[in-house]
């Protein structure tokens, strides 16, 4: 009989190319971990995951599910994929889940951390896991910039050209700029998000940090409905899916939030519950 | 006028065949170093650090010399360099130095630090950063089967086979483990380090840490002088170079202690003294 699985998953996306799985040949986070469950299951894989993440694009906490019609228990699921995972992808948690639930589609919302790094000199050891900006960002700027993002509205601004979305229209129900020391962090949660979407609110919020914009610039960037009237799209470095809410019914595993290199992150603490 | 100028240099060694130069096609930070100062120089660099370090294994603030003709700021030797350097590896400090100064002879001793993570399930953001292990680690056994390590000893047990040193005779000049939340870190300061040394210190005290050997083996393998007594060489991911001390006169740059995703550990400030 077929059963619904979800799992949380850690990567460091920095060696694929994003989350979908592609043609052949293109290192992908999904391909490795349907690769992987169908060693545990026997039989092929298909998961589905919150929000697809874009190449070099991590996640703390990404949420998937998906159908198989053996049972397993949450060690199986956790400790035995991971043995047939790269080393920078990981299940932290799994739990059997209802039938009706859809990684996807049951989510309320989802969140997403990006990380800019704010120094003279470059970072080397997490290079590639933080946006570095040798420019002095003015944070209060940003946190101001950053209010007229806040609920229903129309992203064309903050959507990149390929964007598949049927609709322009997002409603962001937090938006959190916080500096810790040289780290500078928006904490974004909304219904759903466009593609390229944080990273241009990244290269907004960036640019008006830094003086070279005014902080009404966002204001007028939302409302031109008009990605080229947008600033760059920020790097994907620095960029972290953190968090996927769903409906209690589901009992989806909850896990701290990453990345937890941040001072004022709690590391997570990857025990299994059973 | 040849004169000598010094380097704190800050890398993430996943990618590289560690620091020393070798053969056409097999990448180093070392090489990557000596293009970069040669590009600013317009001469043939050539750089010697304060303690090689291996294939994977990092450092958060590398101490290297090397001499030119050519007078730039402190800005050329940071900023300047790090523009030619790729993103994993960073000039984080740099100052001209006396002309009897040596990065590896100067040096009066060494710190690394072997970061473990102690986790039911494999971190994956930090998991080339980190040494993972699942197993429960006695930490107070750890800390008081090190203790045999402090002093003046022959390491013959804990040296690579392949160890070019003279001498198997080092010195331990502070031998720390310290637990903070998952993570355990062997925090060691030497007047100069075997090879392999500290990964095998780390094989033989994780070893103990699990209980599969007693508190008193670390004496054993000690005084058995004889490396196919001793454990296993624990990976090179969790080990970080943190330090190098010089005698003050010569003013070498003092960067912050890192890895600096450590809870505990203050973010390095990689700010421009001018």
């Amino acid at each position: 009989m077929t059963k619904k699985v979800v799992l949380v998953v850690e990567y460091n996306g920095s060696a694929y190319k994003g989350w979908q799985a592609q043609k052949t040949g293109v290192p992908s986070v999904q391909e490795n971990l349907e690769k992987a469950l169908a060693v545990i299951t026997n039989h092929p894989v298909k998961v589905i995951c919150a929000g697809r993440t874009d190449s070099g694009v991590h996640a703390s906490a990404q949420v998937v599910h998906f159908e198989t019609n053996v049972v397993r228990n949450e060690r199986s699921w956790t400790l035995g994929v991971n043995t047939y995972l790269p080393t920078d992808i990981s299940v932290i948690a799994a739990s059997d889940v209802a039938d009706d639930f859809h990684a996807r589609f049951s989510a309320v919302s989802r969140r997403y951390r990006y990380v800019i790094y704010q120094s003279d000199l470059r970072p080397a050891i997490l290079a590639k896991g933080v946006t570095w900006t040798f420019k002095k960002l003015n944070v209060d700027a940003m946190k101001e910039a950053a209010k007229v993002f806040l609920g229903t509205h129309d992203f064309t601004s903050f959507r990149a050209v390929g964007c598949q979305a049927n609709t322009p229209i997002r409603t962001i129900l937090n938006f959190d700029v916080q500096q810790l020391g040289h780290y500078i962090v928006l904490d974004i949660r909304a219904n759903a998000f466009l593609h390229h979407m944080i990273r241009n609110f990244a290269g907004v919020l960036m640019t008006i940090g830094a003086g070279e914009k005014p902080v009404t610039w966002s204001k007028d960037v939302l409302e031109a409905q008009d990605r080229c009237k947008g600033g760059i799209t920020a790097p994907p470095d620095g960029l972290y899916f953190v968090d996927a809410q769903y409906p209690e019914v589901f009992n989806v595993p909850v896990c701290k939030l990453g990345p937890h290199f941040l001072p004022y992150v709690d590391e997570p603490s990857y025990e299994l519950s059973s």
